[in-house]
Protein backbone atom coordinates (compact mmCIF):
# COMPACT_ATOMS: atom_id res chain seq x y z
CA UNK A 1 0.00 0.00 0.00
CA UNK A 2 2.67 2.37 0.76
CA UNK A 3 5.07 1.75 -2.16
CA UNK A 4 1.26 1.95 -4.33
CA UNK A 5 0.75 5.34 -2.74
CA UNK A 6 4.54 6.14 -3.28
CA UNK A 7 4.79 5.09 -7.22
CA UNK A 8 1.26 7.66 -7.63
CA UNK A 9 2.95 10.42 -5.92
CA UNK A 10 6.07 9.77 -7.81
CA UNK A 11 4.42 10.04 -10.92
CA UNK A 12 2.17 12.60 -10.31
CA UNK A 13 5.41 14.64 -9.42
CA UNK A 14 6.82 13.69 -12.51
CA UNK A 15 3.69 14.27 -14.25
CA UNK A 16 3.57 18.01 -12.91
CA UNK A 17 7.20 18.68 -13.33
CA UNK A 18 6.82 17.53 -16.93
CA UNK A 19 4.06 19.72 -17.74
CA UNK A 20 5.80 22.38 -16.04
CA UNK A 21 8.76 22.45 -18.37
CA UNK A 22 6.48 22.05 -21.42
CA UNK A 23 4.75 24.70 -21.50
CA UNK A 24 3.03 24.26 -25.28
CA UNK A 25 3.17 27.15 -27.60
CA UNK A 26 -0.54 27.79 -26.94
CA UNK A 27 -0.26 27.88 -23.16
CA UNK A 28 2.43 30.47 -23.84
CA UNK A 29 0.61 32.48 -25.55
CA UNK A 30 -2.74 32.48 -23.10
CA UNK A 31 -0.17 33.73 -20.38
CA UNK A 32 0.92 36.26 -22.63
CA UNK A 33 -2.23 37.39 -23.50
CA UNK A 34 -3.30 37.10 -19.44
CA UNK A 35 -0.49 39.14 -18.82
CA UNK A 36 -1.35 41.86 -21.47
CA UNK A 37 -4.78 42.14 -20.12
CA UNK A 38 -3.34 42.23 -16.46
CA UNK A 39 -1.15 45.24 -17.43
CA UNK A 40 -3.91 46.89 -19.06
CA UNK A 41 -6.87 46.36 -16.29
CA UNK A 42 -4.42 47.48 -13.74
CA UNK A 43 -3.70 50.63 -15.82
CA UNK A 44 -7.61 51.34 -17.06
CA UNK A 45 -8.82 51.28 -13.59
CA UNK A 46 -7.24 54.06 -11.77
CA UNK A 47 -8.53 55.89 -14.74
CA UNK A 48 -11.91 54.91 -14.15
CA UNK A 49 -11.81 55.87 -10.41
CA UNK A 50 -10.54 59.25 -11.49
CA UNK A 51 -13.35 59.93 -14.14
CA UNK A 52 -15.94 58.37 -11.35
CA UNK A 53 -14.72 61.93 -8.88
CA UNK A 54 -13.48 58.59 -6.48
CA UNK A 55 -9.82 59.42 -6.89
CA UNK A 56 -8.83 62.63 -7.09
CA UNK A 57 -7.76 63.43 -11.21
CA UNK A 58 -3.94 63.56 -12.11
CA UNK A 59 -3.90 64.98 -15.28
CA UNK A 60 -0.26 63.85 -15.77
CA UNK A 61 -1.42 60.22 -14.24
CA UNK A 62 -4.64 59.81 -15.90
CA UNK A 63 -2.84 60.76 -19.86
CA UNK A 64 0.17 58.03 -19.18
CA UNK A 65 -2.26 55.74 -18.31
CA UNK A 66 -4.42 56.36 -21.49
CA UNK A 67 -1.41 55.99 -23.15
CA UNK A 68 -0.12 52.96 -22.19
CA UNK A 69 -3.89 51.44 -22.54
CA UNK A 70 -3.54 52.52 -25.95
CA UNK A 71 -0.47 51.36 -26.71
CA UNK A 72 -1.28 47.65 -24.46
CA UNK A 73 -4.67 47.46 -27.19
CA UNK A 74 -1.94 46.40 -30.41
CA UNK A 75 -0.74 43.65 -27.84
CA UNK A 76 -3.37 40.61 -26.65
CA UNK A 77 -4.25 39.46 -30.43
CA UNK A 78 -1.20 37.73 -31.05
CA UNK A 79 -2.09 35.95 -27.92
CA UNK A 80 -5.61 33.82 -29.33
CA UNK A 81 -3.24 32.16 -32.22
CA UNK A 82 -4.13 28.91 -33.49
CA UNK A 83 -4.12 26.20 -30.96
CA UNK A 84 -5.38 28.51 -28.00
CA UNK A 85 -8.51 27.37 -28.27
CA UNK A 86 -7.93 24.18 -26.75
CA UNK A 87 -6.08 25.44 -24.10
CA UNK A 88 -8.49 24.93 -20.86
CA UNK A 89 -8.87 27.02 -17.32
CA UNK A 90 -8.82 30.57 -19.51
CA UNK A 91 -11.59 33.31 -19.70
CA UNK A 92 -11.71 33.25 -23.78
CA UNK A 93 -15.42 31.61 -25.11
CA UNK A 94 -14.94 29.21 -28.00
CA UNK A 95 -16.94 31.52 -29.76
CA UNK A 96 -13.96 34.06 -30.49
CA UNK A 97 -12.67 31.22 -33.29
CA UNK A 98 -16.21 31.07 -34.85
CA UNK A 99 -16.25 34.77 -34.80
CA UNK A 100 -13.07 35.70 -35.55
CA UNK A 101 -13.55 38.58 -37.76
CA UNK A 102 -16.03 39.94 -35.05
CA UNK A 103 -13.88 39.65 -32.48
CA UNK A 104 -10.42 41.06 -34.39
CA UNK A 105 -12.96 44.47 -34.98
CA UNK A 106 -14.21 44.45 -31.65
CA UNK A 107 -10.02 44.84 -30.67
CA UNK A 108 -9.78 47.39 -33.78
CA UNK A 109 -12.10 49.07 -31.87
CA UNK A 110 -10.49 49.37 -28.53
CA UNK A 111 -7.76 50.47 -30.17
CA UNK A 112 -9.58 52.87 -31.97
CA UNK A 113 -11.39 54.50 -29.16
CA UNK A 114 -8.33 54.38 -27.05
CA UNK A 115 -6.24 56.08 -29.17
CA UNK A 116 -8.41 59.18 -29.17
CA UNK A 117 -8.77 58.84 -25.29
CA UNK A 118 -5.34 59.36 -25.15
CA UNK A 119 -5.05 62.09 -27.30
CA UNK A 120 -7.72 63.88 -25.46
CA UNK A 121 -6.17 62.92 -22.12
CA UNK A 122 -2.94 65.05 -23.02
CA UNK A 123 -5.63 68.21 -23.08
CA UNK A 124 -6.18 67.40 -19.67
CA UNK A 125 -9.60 68.59 -19.51
CA UNK A 126 -11.87 66.00 -17.87
CA UNK A 127 -15.15 67.22 -19.71
CA UNK A 128 -13.47 66.27 -23.06
CA UNK A 129 -12.13 62.85 -21.54
CA UNK A 130 -15.42 61.69 -20.24
CA UNK A 131 -16.62 60.44 -23.48
CA UNK A 132 -13.86 58.97 -24.68
CA UNK A 133 -12.76 57.14 -21.33
CA UNK A 134 -16.65 55.27 -21.60
CA UNK A 135 -16.19 54.54 -25.86
CA UNK A 136 -12.76 53.07 -24.67
CA UNK A 137 -14.86 51.54 -21.40
CA UNK A 138 -17.83 50.39 -23.69
CA UNK A 139 -15.39 48.85 -26.04
CA UNK A 140 -13.91 46.76 -23.53
CA UNK A 141 -17.52 45.40 -22.26
CA UNK A 142 -18.81 44.85 -25.69
CA UNK A 143 -15.81 42.35 -26.47
CA UNK A 144 -16.24 41.22 -22.73
CA UNK A 145 -19.86 40.18 -23.61
CA UNK A 146 -19.46 37.90 -26.19
CA UNK A 147 -16.38 36.89 -25.66
CA UNK A 148 -15.35 36.59 -21.85
CA UNK A 149 -16.81 34.02 -19.51
CA UNK A 150 -17.90 35.29 -16.50
CA UNK A 151 -16.42 35.49 -13.43
CA UNK B 1 -8.77 13.92 16.43
CA UNK B 2 -11.00 14.36 13.33
CA UNK B 3 -12.59 17.03 14.87
CA UNK B 4 -8.97 18.73 15.39
CA UNK B 5 -7.84 17.51 11.95
CA UNK B 6 -11.23 18.85 10.13
CA UNK B 7 -10.86 21.97 12.53
CA UNK B 8 -7.35 22.56 11.37
CA UNK B 9 -8.48 22.07 7.47
CA UNK B 10 -11.01 24.47 7.83
CA UNK B 11 -8.85 27.27 9.36
CA UNK B 12 -6.41 26.46 6.14
CA UNK B 13 -9.66 26.84 3.43
CA UNK B 14 -10.64 29.86 5.53
CA UNK B 15 -6.83 31.52 5.43
CA UNK B 16 -6.34 30.72 1.90
CA UNK B 17 -9.82 32.49 0.47
CA UNK B 18 -9.32 35.30 2.33
CA UNK B 19 -5.72 35.61 1.19
CA UNK B 20 -7.15 35.36 -2.08
CA UNK B 21 -10.06 37.74 -1.82
CA UNK B 22 -7.68 40.29 0.04
CA UNK B 23 -4.64 40.64 -2.00
CA UNK B 24 -2.91 43.83 -0.62
CA UNK B 25 -1.79 46.90 -2.91
CA UNK B 26 1.49 45.87 -2.43
CA UNK B 27 0.48 41.86 -3.59
CA UNK B 28 -1.08 43.95 -6.65
CA UNK B 29 1.90 46.18 -7.69
CA UNK B 30 3.81 42.95 -7.91
CA UNK B 31 1.70 40.97 -9.92
CA UNK B 32 1.10 44.21 -11.91
CA UNK B 33 5.21 44.61 -12.54
CA UNK B 34 5.58 40.23 -13.11
CA UNK B 35 3.20 41.06 -15.88
CA UNK B 36 4.24 43.88 -17.52
CA UNK B 37 8.27 41.65 -17.58
CA UNK B 38 6.25 38.88 -18.80
CA UNK B 39 4.75 40.70 -21.66
CA UNK B 40 8.33 42.76 -22.00
CA UNK B 41 10.02 38.66 -22.46
CA UNK B 42 7.60 37.37 -24.77
CA UNK B 43 8.07 40.32 -26.87
CA UNK B 44 12.02 40.57 -26.61
CA UNK B 45 12.77 36.80 -27.66
CA UNK B 46 11.73 36.15 -30.62
CA UNK B 47 13.94 39.61 -31.66
CA UNK B 48 17.09 37.43 -30.06
CA UNK B 49 15.78 34.78 -32.19
CA UNK B 50 16.44 36.93 -35.44
CA UNK B 51 19.21 38.70 -34.39
CA UNK B 52 21.29 35.24 -33.89
CA UNK B 53 19.70 33.95 -37.11
CA UNK B 54 17.81 31.20 -35.12
CA UNK B 55 14.18 32.53 -36.80
CA UNK B 56 14.21 34.44 -40.30
CA UNK B 57 14.68 38.05 -40.26
CA UNK B 58 11.53 39.57 -40.19
CA UNK B 59 11.88 43.31 -40.54
CA UNK B 60 8.07 44.62 -39.69
CA UNK B 61 7.68 41.86 -37.01
CA UNK B 62 11.21 43.14 -35.53
CA UNK B 63 10.00 46.67 -34.96
CA UNK B 64 6.63 46.01 -34.00
CA UNK B 65 8.37 43.99 -30.98
CA UNK B 66 10.99 46.41 -30.54
CA UNK B 67 8.59 49.84 -30.29
CA UNK B 68 6.73 47.76 -27.64
CA UNK B 69 9.02 46.81 -25.49
CA UNK B 70 10.52 50.49 -25.47
CA UNK B 71 6.43 51.26 -24.48
CA UNK B 72 6.70 48.57 -21.50
CA UNK B 73 10.12 49.81 -20.19
CA UNK B 74 7.95 52.47 -19.07
CA UNK B 75 5.52 50.70 -17.32
CA UNK B 76 7.12 48.19 -14.94
CA UNK B 77 8.57 50.44 -12.36
CA UNK B 78 5.05 52.03 -10.18
CA UNK B 79 5.41 47.77 -9.60
CA UNK B 80 8.45 48.60 -6.94
CA UNK B 81 6.29 50.64 -4.98
CA UNK B 82 7.07 51.12 -1.22
CA UNK B 83 5.43 47.98 0.62
CA UNK B 84 6.56 45.57 -2.19
CA UNK B 85 9.51 44.65 -1.11
CA UNK B 86 7.80 42.59 1.98
CA UNK B 87 6.22 40.63 -0.26
CA UNK B 88 7.52 37.08 -0.29
CA UNK B 89 7.77 34.77 -3.11
CA UNK B 90 8.72 37.35 -5.85
CA UNK B 91 12.18 37.54 -7.74
CA UNK B 92 13.32 41.05 -6.37
CA UNK B 93 15.96 40.77 -4.72
CA UNK B 94 15.69 43.79 -1.02
CA UNK B 95 18.80 45.22 -2.21
CA UNK B 96 16.74 47.04 -4.96
CA UNK B 97 14.75 49.15 -2.03
CA UNK B 98 18.66 50.30 -0.82
CA UNK B 99 19.87 51.43 -3.84
CA UNK B 100 16.82 52.79 -5.47
CA UNK B 101 18.58 55.29 -7.59
CA UNK B 102 20.61 52.97 -8.81
CA UNK B 103 17.68 50.83 -9.77
CA UNK B 104 16.03 53.67 -11.32
CA UNK B 105 18.94 54.76 -13.42
CA UNK B 106 19.30 50.85 -14.68
CA UNK B 107 15.09 51.33 -15.69
CA UNK B 108 16.14 54.60 -17.62
CA UNK B 109 18.93 53.04 -18.97
CA UNK B 110 16.77 50.51 -20.22
CA UNK B 111 14.06 52.78 -21.69
CA UNK B 112 16.90 54.61 -23.63
CA UNK B 113 18.70 52.02 -25.37
CA UNK B 114 14.96 50.25 -26.31
CA UNK B 115 13.65 53.64 -27.35
CA UNK B 116 17.24 53.94 -29.78
CA UNK B 117 16.57 49.97 -30.90
CA UNK B 118 12.81 50.83 -31.87
CA UNK B 119 14.20 54.13 -33.85
CA UNK B 120 16.84 51.49 -35.71
CA UNK B 121 14.40 49.13 -36.25
CA UNK B 122 12.27 51.14 -38.22
CA UNK B 123 15.26 51.22 -40.91
CA UNK B 124 14.84 47.78 -41.50
CA UNK B 125 18.74 47.21 -41.53
CA UNK B 126 19.89 44.06 -39.34
CA UNK B 127 23.68 45.37 -39.15
CA UNK B 128 22.20 48.22 -37.81
CA UNK B 129 19.78 46.52 -35.70
CA UNK B 130 22.58 44.32 -33.86
CA UNK B 131 24.62 46.73 -31.41
CA UNK B 132 21.20 48.28 -30.70
CA UNK B 133 19.89 45.57 -29.78
CA UNK B 134 22.80 44.43 -27.85
CA UNK B 135 22.78 47.14 -26.03
CA UNK B 136 19.03 46.48 -24.52
CA UNK B 137 20.25 43.04 -23.93
CA UNK B 138 22.83 44.48 -21.86
CA UNK B 139 20.46 47.08 -19.83
CA UNK B 140 18.14 43.45 -18.86
CA UNK B 141 21.15 41.62 -17.92
CA UNK B 142 22.99 44.44 -15.60
CA UNK B 143 19.82 45.11 -13.84
CA UNK B 144 19.42 41.05 -13.38
CA UNK B 145 22.65 40.49 -12.11
CA UNK B 146 21.95 42.93 -9.51
CA UNK B 147 18.59 42.37 -8.71
CA UNK B 148 17.00 39.83 -9.71
CA UNK B 149 17.58 36.37 -8.11
CA UNK B 150 18.65 33.77 -9.82
CA UNK B 151 15.95 30.79 -10.84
Amino acid sequence: MFRKSATLLAGALLAASTSAMAESDAEKAVEYRESVFHVMGHNFKPMAGMVKGKIAYDAEEFATRAKRVAQLAHMPLEGFKEGTADVTGTDAKASIWDNWDDFTGKMETLQEKSAELAKVAEGGDMEAIKPKFMAVGKACKSCHDDYKKED
